[in-house]
Order: C-alpha cells, then sequence, then structure tokens
C-alpha cells in the first residue's frame, strides 16, 4: 500500500538523484508502524531515488536495530531520523551510526512536522459530533490551540499512526497527512499543529560497501558539492585534544555546520566527535585533512556523504543576539569594559 | 504533599550545598505533573539545597515558559531537565538558556530513570487480576520485558504520572518511584525498565542577581571545583571560527566535558557554542580566555556554574572502540595505510 501514497508529502531532499541511472528493485526499511513522520520521510526518499532504484518499496520494521541489520546485511536500504530543528540531533540514532557495522548514510531527506486532523470517513455529513482528540501524548501537546478551539478532551494512543487507524466517530486523530490515505479517513482540516516551522531531517542507508558505486552514480550525474557527516575519536585526552584536531580542519579551509561530542557508548567520561563538513572525503584537501587526523592515532569514520543541501548563511546581526551576555564592539572606543557590572554579571566573574 | 516524600528517591548533585548557611523559604518550580521524574528531581534538589533555604518547596507549573518566569521575577527558583545519557541534550531547554533573561543554573541534580510497577492499594490482597499496563508511550517503549512477562496490553496515558494517579484495579502503572508515596499505590516490583543505566541531569535555577551570593556560599564552604556551561556565538562565520575559538582556551589548559553546536534561535545557517568547562568564570585562567574572546567582538554569556561533579577519566582503549573506522598505530612499522582498502572503505575515498 505505501508506495501509493504520493499526494500531501512535505518533504524535500537531494534532487540530483533524481537523474541518475536504474537499478534493480528493493525495499527500504524505517521505524513502523505505517504512517509515522519516518513512514513519511520513507515514501519520499523512495519517490527522491525512484531514479536510483526502480522500484523502492517503504517497508515498516519493529525496531531501528532490526533496520540497520537490514542494510547490513545487503536486503535493502534504511531510512533514519537524524536531525530535528527544535530538538537537535536524535541521539540514539546518532550513537548506533557511530557504532555501525558496516551501514553508511548516501542521501538525505527532510520532513516536515505538520499535523492534519482526520475524522472517519463521511462522519461530517452524518453530523457526528466531535468530543475527542487521539494521537501520541506528543501529538497532542503539539496541537493544544486546535484542541481547545474545538473544545475536545484528550485521548492519547501508542502513536499518531495507531491514533488514526483506530479513530472512532466523536474522535479527531492527529497525524502526519499520509494517513489520510492509509487509513482511509476524511481531513477535518490541515496543519493543525501550534508551532509551524519544525522540521526533520533523515539519513537513508546502504550498504558500506555499496555507497561507492551510488556515488559514482551521484558524481556521474553532475554533483561536485557534498556534504560529509564524520566521527573523530581522540586517543589522547586533556585540555586542547578538541582545538588540535578542529585546528587541523580550519588549516585546509573546510567549513563545519554542525558539530557535538557524545561519550564513547557506555562509557562516560570518554569523548567522540561529529561534525558535518562541507566538502567529500575524496576532496583532495578534505582527504588530506583525514590522513593528517589517522596519522596523529585518532580513530575516523565517515558515517554519510550526501549531496549538498541548499542552506542560508546569513551574517549574525546584532538583533539576533540572545537576551543578556556581553557582546564588545572592537571598533568602539576603548574603556574598561572587562571590570563593568555587565561583564561581572553576565559572565559570573 | 510534595515536600513529604523522601523516600525511593534515587539522586545525587551537589553535597557541597549541604554543609553552607542557611535562608529564608522558597518556591522551586517543576514542570509538572506531580509525579514526573522532573518532579523527582525538585525533591532531591530541595533536600540537597537544605542548607541554602530551610523550606524549599517543589511547586509544579504547565510550562516551563512559566517556571523560567518565575524565576526570572524573583519568586523562587526552578529545575528544569539537561541532558541524558541516552538521549543527550535537552534541546530546548537548552536553547531556552541561552536566550533567557536573567536566569541563572547554580546547581545541578542528578536522577536514575527508573521505573518502579504500582497497583491500586490493597489489589494484590484483593487477589485482581493483571490486565493491562498504563503509562506514557514512552514508559510502555522503556518497560517492554515486564509487560510481556506479565502479559499485559498497552493502555497509553497523557504522562506516566497521569497513569498512576488514575489507575484502576487490573492494572498496572509505570511511573517514578516517587508516584507510590504521592499516589498512595502499592508497589507490585521495582525497577522494571528494560535498560538500566538512563540518567538525567537536571539544572537548578536561581535569578542572575542573586547568584552572586549562592555562589560565595558554596566557596565559604570550601568548595574550590567547579564546572561552568557557556554560550558563545563568534560574530564571524567561515572556516575556522570554532578552531579559533577553542584555541584560546586549549591555550589556557582548559578542559572542556562537552561541547554542542546549535542554530541562533530561528535563525538556520547560524551558529551558537555551548561548551562544558572544568573551571569556574572568575578563576584568573578562565577569566582571562572570556576576555580574550569578547575582545575578539564574540557574544558570551555565562548559563550556569555549579561544584564539579566527580567524572570518570578512563583512557580510551582499542576495545572501547566502535565497530569499524580506521585507527593507526603511529608506533607500528610505516606502511602506505592511506592507499589501503580499509581506509577507502572506512571513510569513503
Amino acid at each position: 500500500m505505501s508506495q501509493d501514497i504520493t499526494d500531501n508529502t512535505v518533504c524535500d531532499g537531494n534532487r540530483a538523484f533524481e537523474a541518475a541511472s536504474r537499478r534493480q528493485s528493493l525495499p527500504l526499511y524505517y521505524l513502523g508502524p505505517q504512517g509515522s513522520f519516518t513512514h513519511q520521510a520513507a515514501v519520499c526518499a523512495s519517490r527522491m531515488l525512484a531514479s536510483l532504484s526502480e522500484n523502492i518499496t517503504p517497508m515498516p520494521e519493529s525496531t531501528i536495530p532490526k533496520v540497520m541489520a537490514h542494510v547490513r546485511d545487503g536486503e535493502g536500504w534504511g531510512v533514519i531520523a537524524w536531525e530535528n530543528n527544535v530538538e537537535g540531533y536524535v541521539v540514539p540514532n546518532l550513537d548506533m551510526m557511530i557504532d555501525a557495522d558496516d551501514v553508511v548514510g548516501f542521501a538525505h531527506a527532510g520532513v516536515d512536522v505538520v499535523f492534519d486532523a482526520f475524522v472517519p470517513q463521511r462522519s461530517a455529513k452524518r453530523g457526528v459530533a466531535l468530543r475527542e482528540a487521539t494521537a501520541h501524548p506528543h501529538g497532542l501537546a503539539q496541537c493544544q490551540r486546535f484542541i481547545a478551539r474545538h473544545h475536545l478532551t484528550l485521548m492519547p494512543a501508542t502513536s499518531n499512526a495507531a491514533a488514526c487507524r483506530d479513530v472512532r466517530d466523536g474522535q479527531v486523530a492527529l497525524g502526519p497527512s499520509i494517513c489520510g490515505e492509509l487509513y482511509h479517513l476524511d481531513t477535518l482540516e490541515h496543519h493543525v499543529q501550534d508551532y509551524h516551522g519544525a522540521r526533520t531531517e533523515f539519513l537513508v542507508l546502504a550498504r558500506r560497501d555499496d555507497v561507492p558505486s551510488l556515488m559514482a552514480q551521484v558524481k556521474a550525474d553532475g554533483n561536485s558539492e557534498f556534504e560529509t557527516i564524520i566521527a573523530f575519536i581522540p586517543l589522547s585526552t586533556g585540555p586542547g585534544v578538541l582545538a588540535n584536531l578542529l585546528d587541523v580542519l580550519r588549516d585546509a579551509g573546510l567549513n563545519m555546520t554542525s558539530f557535538i561530542s557524545r561519550p564513547i557508548k557506555g562509557h562516560a567520561g570518554t569523548y567522540s566527535f561529529v561534525a558535518a563538513v562541507d566538502a567529500a572525503p575524496w576532496q583532495p584537501h578534505f582527504r588530506s585533512v583525514l590522513t593528517e587526523v589517522v596519522e596523529h592515532g585518532d580513530w575516523v569514520k565517515t558515517l554519510a556523504v550526501y549531496p549538498r543541501r541548499e542552506r542560508p548563511n546569513p551574517p549574525v546581526n546584532e538583533w539576533m543576539l540572545p537576551q543578556g551576555g556581553v557582546c564588545f564592539d572592537p571598533h568602539a572606543i576603548p574603556e574598561a569594559w572587562d571590570s563593568s557590572v555587565d561583564a561581572a554579571r553576565e559572565l559570573l566573574w
């Protein structure tokens, strides 16, 4: 059923793939149930990557380790949530990719976190009064204004998809737009979430040994700009470990777009670092950086490479700055700013 | 009711505060409902900080912005979730602290993520058969083995606390240990979560202008080791911005224990950085670093200072490393490792 769903899907990704050459059909595993935002991302990715494989079929799995195992064993591709602009990295998935056995991200897809309100078919025509809102508690929490406007009571469900699947007369189910077609529901209202602008980025995963040929197809299609997600573990510890590592990236002129430290799985007090870099690992300036880091004795692994996304790069203006804090204009007339009340107060000197 | 709960609370924090001098009573605001892990952290913090104020009373609030507003307006202290060893930073709270108006963290408390299984009082004696497990869907997901062992069906609730408050005969409610006393329930079994070792760290918040005197009390009590959470926004952008910033910390011998980049709220493509540093901002070596960064024109704010936690600092051993990746022994015999299959495969050259 899943591959039929093509309308109302709010997503975008690497258009690059669309013109690439075709291959055999394959399953695209995602964390179920059907009708989740991850399912929506899988549908989006299967359409976006249609030129790499003719018949990509989203397939729900019960756990992320099972998704990873399918990919590792060459049984298909996978899709996992990676980052959300409000919640940050999906850290358990990030930790799993750091530790992944032969699984690499080779594409990305973004899905807007948008809720639609669904009712059973023809219930509006039948004049059914609405009494309850049903969704995962997160979904209920994200649509509070809609719920208040309709004076609905809360009926929590194990997932938004389960709420949509099981919705009864008198209930409004809140879920991703994909659920309407999936469960044959009427859409009462589109985009009923309180906060507009939330977005989740997903990685599409393939077996590590398959990625070079996938990348060859993408490059043959004319793509020359890539983004890489790379993990480092410095084997020395103490002050400056991270600064020394980043000096190497700076000196090569590499631009980082995100950075996070994580303890090595299960070992509090140890550190791995994950960076997103505006370059492909095979490009000479990035390759020489990786060579230098490895020769220094650090552990390094490429977690994902995909065509570079369009990103804004605005200058930071005064009005963007958070409240409080200290910001000194170096071009202003010199003064004893560091002994001022503001600095002591904002920095807790 | 809350301040009576003292048993079964799995937490620890800055023992330092316990011997400090006493002050007047005050409310400690937390995100409700009563019976959440945040409530448990508030109870833990109120006991831990008892020597700073005689009668700290945990008070539930409906939203985190309301918690922050109480603290900013000097109406009491607050407690917010900050970091979890499995999920990473609680990013919405981190973003809120970066942008906070006159609110600073001055203490931390840690709570183990431990679920107990509760039933209505005397229901076991009455021979009531168990049919359903009720909790927030996250709670249900975290206790799957217990649920399977008792052959229970799932009954999702809006929160673990609501599940415990509303538990009926035939149901098992899963929640923090604090719920047993709070809702007068019998504990069927302790520690029924699948994963042992999850832990959430909370920050205790006070009004910025009150923190110097709180810190004076803590220092007077003999504490000399502190940890600081600091936010930076470089006003220049491009390659090396972060490396340049960290060089200053390295050259001062400062040790960082965590690091994360975040877009400035609402401005994709801009960057703020949040670091945890093993030093207090008033210590000369850290103060001179902050001075240098501010004089460079960057925006800086101290988000929290608290007595340093005991932390392990193990060396990274071979067996701790994730699967795959490249790790070269610089003392090994020289070889053309960078053209080897392994490097090309692991780094995607």
